[in-house]
């Protein structure tokens, strides 16, 4: 397999060979991931058994409140017992209904080279949503408008290891609220080719979504080709709201996969205790899960959570701490019990600015949800300050990161080993190898050199300005949007979205509040 | 198992606990890491093997300079073929020879509470050593001297996740380095009753280290039990300097357990490949593992490494790529092949300051030494800019990130799963559980907070005085060092020790020259 990203690297050599760089930088997708390091199991196979045991009581006995009149109905004649909003999932139900979940499927694109496949060994990273700030090309923090997000639309274009545009990766506020949707979806489809998430808003929005996508590529294809994905989060614990469950018909009733997330902020929705806190959330993830086999029998869906510990200083959320990683790694196992993909968020941390803590955080989460295996990895660029704003500076470094892992997943590379071994006794003791052919040919494929960490002595450091990591991936992004080409939409297509956006701009009335919390 | 940390965390709560925290800092050390997840082994049976069959290769065939006369003198004993300074190592005789090296053994602090198992699933964390530079309690970038060191061990003393001193932490500029190895000894077995390492910076100061550890602990009682531990660097490809191997000598003879280090520049002094790289190493470390059996049957040994990739642009040192995370999970598989504790190097990164960077490759490096199941995890704390210098600010972070890795490699708690699992009926469908008894009982046993990250809001943030992670970790550092109290020596043993190196100052003559690169 190619690795385009470091035949990128390839190029780079010195100052001259990095002018040529900025006009001839390798932007290829990286395909899927196909993961081919262990699965971190913490889990022993009873252990699983007893969280899946617990969880099947909690949706037998405790419930679930599904707060939403069609969703009752719907269960009704699945044949739950309901009791006004509480529906009491029998873990035969359950089992019967998640059996029609497909283990793995393709995600299509508008430009096929760009299709991935998802679910088993498969992942994707998909960038950060929904921030309501960002830290901007000067580092200054402020409201984001319409051109911010198409910006990050670009970068994530030109990032080889992000799989997605995602959707609202910074709210435009500069667009009325109530129509925000239509344009937020216009700018993921149109400043990359790559495939991108769908607003689930209310289910009306969800519905202009599925429009859209059918406009695109077609009302046809998009019954039997996932090209999108919708989010639905839950309330834990153990609710799932109108809203939510209104945009997951809308979603699977067109055959678009949704993520089934029930929100965890760990200690405060959950018991205070990882596996119980696990046992909770993959009550309520079963929970969606199975009601979207009620909506349509085998419609893709995935595995979801938004996970967090919360400080008992402040009931802030955290990130980077060792229960999300152990609980990441014990969801991962549970997704696989059940045969379905999974969705984690990658990244997280609640640091102000791009410092240290920032990195940490990052670093250990990003890491984490790639031991665990995770599938559909959100929020993997550009997250800061518990999601309050998306960071440029950031945004850039995350994308190389997941370049990072992405290498590291792939295992080690066998297939020259015994060409690299006779370089051995050429060299011999006391010998070096960078003047050796085989290091010559095989150096830049063989080690991962990022772009964005400088490791040039103090002096060289100094003498290039005593830029920190900020400064640098400002620049970096700079250039990156300089070199940046539209892959421009089919013409008939284009006008086909704007006449649709215009027209439900009539229809729709502008309201003007903002909403940051989707 | 009791969790010191979470322990002094469960005190912290608010400004008025705060305040107290500062009085009543649990600074118990952590007992020695018994792993409880499974290890990232990304090789199998058959690939392992052909490591193996590579390095026995490399060791009969391609051989190994020892260039120091005794050390082929010994070698001709032991039986191997010898041609000048090269050693031709048949694999029977490695097999035999590290046959006898100790799978796992106790090693022993003048604090017998702070004794320490290490081999199989025990592993500890030792912070960095060998900084030519510091950045101190000020951010200043600067020289460091003795003051500086035993500020440094003070700090190792009271971090409940660093189980040791280790030396050299910094270098002492303002002692003569001819005399340093007696001083810097001396600062670790003063300001700390934790365990330490020993200077192997020639065969002289080894024994000198030997000699103060017997008047420490006894002649008799270090024959019969590590206390201290030497790190013995080789000079990749395929060469051990007479210096290192007087050092190992000096150490195995009296049963101390030395590191045996192959210092890799991968693609600079091995092939450009994963695999050869971990292949040469493999042999590297074989070679000087099997001769500290010629030196002693039976003696401690610890499979060593330092390991990095170099950049292609400067020829620099780079970490947190995903090859030095692939490496490690490698070289962990081989030392368990072989039944021999390993050595890897934690936190390591080439930043120049305390940036996002830093945080990155720390906490990458972190992640991967922890799932490649590491041993004496060596360079824990402090680490920055190649290893230039060691920051105060990072190296209390660090420390606080090893308490996490700590808590995480423990694997998930479940002793009171039942009890837990009982709130969520009595929570029920929306509602919350920072109320309930269970959560009050456990929250903080269960959910680790992190002192040095900020997860306030950015409101709060700023009514604080807007401070980056480097700042708050300075100030917790003063506060750290204002509460600490000495450990006092044994006042006999504390006289004797005084007296060695006044004696050994008068014996060695005060050379003045640096030292930076032991």
């Amino acid at each position: 397999m190619s690795d385009t990203n470091t035949r990128a690297r390839s190029r780079s050599g010195g100052r001259s060979a990095r002018r040529t760089l900025r006009s001839t930088r390798d932007i290829t997708m990286l395909p899927g991931l196909t993961r081919a390091i262990p699965y971190c199991e913490v889990m022993d196979g009873s252990q699983v058994e007893k969280i899946d045991a617990a969880s099947m009581d909690i949706l037998e006995n405790v419930g679930v409140q599904f707060r939403d009149p069609i969703a009752i109905e719907d269960w009704k004649r699945a044949g739950a017992k309901v009791v006004g909003e509480m529906v009491y999932l029998d873990r035969g139900l359950v089992r019967d209904l998640i059996s029609t979940i497909p283990s793995d499927f393709t995600y299509h694109a508008r430009n096929p080279a760009n299709n991935l496949r998802l679910g088993g060994p498969h992942s994707v990273f998909v960038p950060m949503t929904g921030a309501p700030f960002l830290r901007d090309l000067d580092d200054v923090r402020r409201n984001p408008t319409l051109d911010d997000l198409a910006m990050f639309h670009k970068l994530s274009h030109m990032s080889p290891a992000l799989h997605s545009t995602a959707h609202h990766i910074v709210e435009p506020y500069d667009h009325p609220i109530s129509q925000r949707h239509l344009r937020i979806t216009y700018s993921s489809m149109k400043h990359s080719d790559k495939m991108f998430m769908g607003m689930t808003t209310s289910p009306k929005n969800a519905e202009d979504v599925m429009d859209m996508c059918a406009i695109l590529f077609g009302e046809d294809f998009i019954e039997t080709h996932p090209v999108t994905t919708g989010n639905c989060n839950g309330n834990s614990p153990l609710v799932w709201d109108e809203t939510m469950l209104g945009a997951m018909r809308a979603f699977c009733k067109r055959n678009q996969p949704v993520l089934c997330s029930p929100f965890v902020l760990g200690g405060a929705n959950t018991p205070a205790s990882v596996p119980a806190t696990v046992a909770q959330l993959n009550a309520e993830a079963l929970s969606a899960l199975a009601y979207t086999q009620v909506i349509r029998r085998g419609a893709p869906a995935i595995y979801g959570h938004y996970l967090s510990t919360v400080s008992m200083k402040s009931g802030a959320p955290m990130a980077g701490t060792p229960e999300i990683s152990l609980m990441n790694f014990m969801i991962g196992q549970m997704a696989r019990f059940y045969g379905v993909p999974w969705r984690t968020s990658n990244t997280l941390g609640g640091a102000k600015t791009f410092d240290a803590q920032a990195g940490y955080e990052s670093a250990t989460t990003l890491s984490s949800v790639i031991h665990a295996g995770a599938n559909y990895i959100w929020h993997s660029a550009g997250w800061n300050e518990a999601g309050m704003h998306c960071s440029v500076a950031k945004f850039v470094v995350d994308a190389e990161q997941c370049a990072m892992a992405y290498k590291m997943a792939r295992g080690p590379q066998w297939h020259d080993f015994d060409q690299a071994l006779a370089a051995v006794p050429d060299v011999g003791p006391g010998g070096h190898y960078l003047g050796h052919p085989h290091t010559q040919d095989n150096f830049q494929q063989a080690f991962f050199m990022p772009e964005l960490f400088d490791n040039n002595s103090i002096e060289q450091w100094m003498a290039e300005g005593s830029k920190e990591i900020t400064q640098r991936a400002l620049e970096y992004a700079r250039k990156m949007l300089a070199d940046y080409e539209e892959p421009k939409l089919d013409e008939a297509k284009n006008e086909a979205l704007l006449d649709y956006i215009a027209r439900r701009e009539r229809e729709i009335p502008a309201a003007s509040e903002l909403n940051q919390t989707y």
